[in-house]
């Protein structure tokens, strides 16, 4: 069924000759279909077709968005096992976690299909007439918000299925209104397949414009001609900081620059208080070692950096959260390239002064396994040395036992910006909860507390985004149906007849 | 009164060499204050003192920093006529207009103060907890808006007091939470300097962080200082395209990118139906001529661009046109070079292929005044040519007209950015105004009906703004209350204890 070809407005293509394949982690060979990367003139015809596609799809009530959102979800549900299969061969996850990232998936489509149901998303501003006004008369002024254009979305290695083809980035634009070009991930260009063949099914079941939506498959230089399109208005990304640092730059260096939200690195600080520790060490070891571990610590909100103060308890908390972690069961990572840079990294980590391994899995692995790392060092060398704040993507976190809170507030100070923070406390803490928030809450998108910064709910209060490097725009989440205001503008209508105002502006 | 020093932290200093004064364009001569632009260490302390303030300022309530906005209003109208006549001296323009902008800037600082007094603006988001839910529970969450930090305003030189140093950038600014660092207009450093004096009054008599409030002088290497100091977190703009895309470039290229607010270029184009030229050409004519020579032409929604079908209508209202904005009295530009910019400018886009100039006044100039023009060329010419769609700063405008409304929808679509577009047409007119209106809103931030682009409310409902390069961020309003949001990124508080969330989110 799978073609291996790019998805160009409904058609499969493939005229180029750049061959790739996806690799099955688990048996560390490569899966036999044979993908072919886009074409200059493949990405060009995508991005014309997503324009025209724009000039009427931007003016397709909502409703009808909607039934097209629902329509790409029973599609992707018409699937059935192929997907699940195809999802478990490519990323090596378990088939538990591929239904459940299918449920996502669906709910975020479904989830946006309600929202843009009805208008009240677009927070409409009025400011009546004063015709009387002195020295000069107020016009009628009303404000609303149409889609910016096309958007390019690059799939997320370790979202197949979420933050991929019909996940929610491009869940969000289209139902703002804007064509999306997605730029497969290679390391599963198969499911991105089968998930495109879902959403052109839709389209025609739905009567969509053709060009609203594409896909297109290869390596760096496609995703260098998408996002220096001329028709491409926005762009949205899921990975490392290397390769959203590299999109948001050639975004800015555009004759017209377009917003990049790059939802990258992050080592999601968790503050454990002295008094925690001593009263749930145990507890809390356990639940941070399954937080660690969870999908092979392959999450943008995997807590990387445990944060508290030296003590006694502390010395016997960081032995117990080694043991609780390396007792787990290790698991497939998404690639052999994840793992790679998983080893890489967490030596790297590991081999800075002052740094202590305290526990890592000795058992056997195969292939593509991840052996789980807990570190330790002392707040005094963690403040001196930036080496030690990156993010080694994978079941890896280092505690960091600090002399005293001062101490511990200064290296909160001094980290990069953070998706996420944790403060795990207990009620009339000795701590200063207020200011280990103030500081935290500077640094972070969302602040959690008593809890674990894995699980990211969809919702409209959720914030999943932070200051850069979390994300290259922290004014904007990448989660949740606020994510939609990514592909939107206000304009406002000033002294417009009712005749030729958007419905939703008429009262 | 004035010293020509930098203002650091409420304290008058300046420990460089390089001097400068400003110019009073209707003499044509240097003012006597001698000015001292900061150096790279006065930058840096301004940036640190900010930060310092920005840790306190970011949580004190809206109720006070409310006084504080109020009581910069109060110290501003305190200055009298000081400030008028430095107004005059340093812009050339007149008294009703000083007052008028005053006044203006008066009325922003005073509704930023409202909008802070209670926590409404900050669209809070709440969703409850769902300990019940399976498979897995929901927690409570609560998203709500915080400062983003120091922010560097860059003074405009056609609004010395409602875009500069106490202008809607700094007001807004303030109101969000975020100390403010002005970089004073070089021409007008000496009305920077007065303004910068009684927001230091205000920090006094309201107990704010003294750092909440800096002000600099200097030419490209200081703005260049200020944007790339570490400390900074946002920078807010009024200009040109060019000194806009330094700033917006520079941010870009920082290790941790900043967000930029630049307001640039526009001819904002206005379209007429052959209907309502035939209907009140004469009428229109007038009006035009008075929003185009409004304030020199120094606006930057001046109407540069009319678009209609030719016709004979149209032949008799351009030369109507041109005899009504001829016959207006000249005014001096705000500085030499301004005039030697529209000059240059307007030379170059009327020696363009098929461009002709049907009027232009003639009579005496004094140093700095400005002789208005209107120019006129087909639809074909101005498709070819996009040397035509050049902003030229001053009481200049270019009526195209098109051999039909095909035509002219082509030109529509073609234009970059504009902050607005006018459509000036009859009931049912015989152009398509629906479709006129579909392209046009593509291209800008804000339509009018029936009415002139020049004049921009102060309200909620106001979109100043629009698609790259009217502005670099489409998304956020220049002004009303809106504008806001350019300094704020939400945050999200996952189950925490009413004890430790902001007062704004208990319920």
């Amino acid at each position: 069924m799978i073609t291996g070809k790019n998805c160009i407005g409904g058609k499969f293509k493939a005229t180029g000759t750049l061959e790739f394949r996806t690799i099955d982690p688990k048996k560390n060979q490569h899966n036999p279909t044979v993908f072919i990367e886009a074409t200059k003139e493949e990405v060009n015809s995508a991005g014309e077709l997503a324009w025209e596609a724009f000039k009427t799809y931007r003016r397709i009530p909502g409703i009808q968005r909607a039934k097209f959102l629902n329509s790409i979800a029973d599609e992707i549900m018409a699937l059935g096992p192929e997907l699940l299969n195809m999802y478990m061969l490519e990323s090596g996850l378990p088939e538990g976690r591929a239904v459940g990232e299918r449920g996502r998936t669906i709910f975020q489509l479904r989830s946006f299909a309600e929202l843009v149901s009805n208008d009240d998303w677009r927070g409409n501003t009025f400011d009546a007439a004063q015709p009387d006004r002195k020295p000069l008369p107020k016009d009628d002024l009303r404000k609303t918000m149409i889609p910016l254009g096309p958007v390019a979305v690059f799939g997320a290695s370790n979202f197949p299925l979420a933050y991929s083809t019909a996940g929610g980035d491009t869940a969000s634009a289209l139902a703002a209104g804007c064509p999306v070009i997605v730029k497969s991930h290679p390391m599963h260009a198969g499911t991105n397949e089968l998930v495109a063949s879902a959403i052109v099914k839709a389209v025609e079941k739905t009567g969509m414009p053709k060009g609203v939506f594409s896909s297109i498959n290869g390596s760096v230089q496609v995703g260098i001609d998408l996002v220096n399109h001329q028709k491409i208005k926005a762009v949205g990304f899921t990975g490392s900081i290397g390769g959203g640092r590299a999109l948001f730059d050639l975004a800015a260096k555009r004759e017209e620059p377009i917003p990049v939200f790059a939802e990258m690195g992050s080592i999601n600080p968790v503050i454990m208080t002295p008094n925690a520790i001593s009263k749930r060490g145990s507890e809390l070891a356990k639940t941070y070692a399954g937080s660690i571990t969870l999908g092979t610590g392959q999450f943008c909100t995997n807590p990387g950096l445990l944060l508290t103060v030296k003590g006694e308890s502390t010395a016997a908390f960081v032995q117990e959260l080694a043991k609780e972690t390396i007792a787990i069961v290790p698991q497939t990572m998404l690639h052999p390239n994840i793992k790679k840079g998983y080893e890489s990294k967490g030596g790297d980590v590991t081999s800075q002064d002052g740094v202590e391994v305290v526990g890592k899995y000795k058992g056997d692995l195969d292939a593509n396994e991840a052996a789980s790392v807990i570190a330790t060092v002392s707040g005094e060398a963690f403040l001196k040395n930036p080496k030690m704040h990156q993010e080694v993507f994978g079941p890896f976190s280092i505690v960091v036992q600090c002399k005293d809170e001062m101490e511990l507030i200064q290296i909160i100070d001094g980290l990069e910006g953070q998706l996420t923070g944790t403060l795990i406390a207990e009620k009339n803490d000795d701590l200063n909860l207020v200011g280990i928030v103030d500081s935290l809450q500077n640094r972070v998108g969302r602040i959690i507390y008593n809890g674990v910064p894995t699980g990211v709910e969809v919702c409209p209060a959720m914030q999943h985004g932070g200051p850069y490097p979390a994300s290259t725009d922290s004014r904007f989440t990448a989660v949740g149906t606020h994510s939609i205001k990514r592909w939107v503008r206000p304009i406002s209508y000033q002294s417009f007849p009712m005749g030729l105002l958007p419905d939703h502006l008429k009262k």
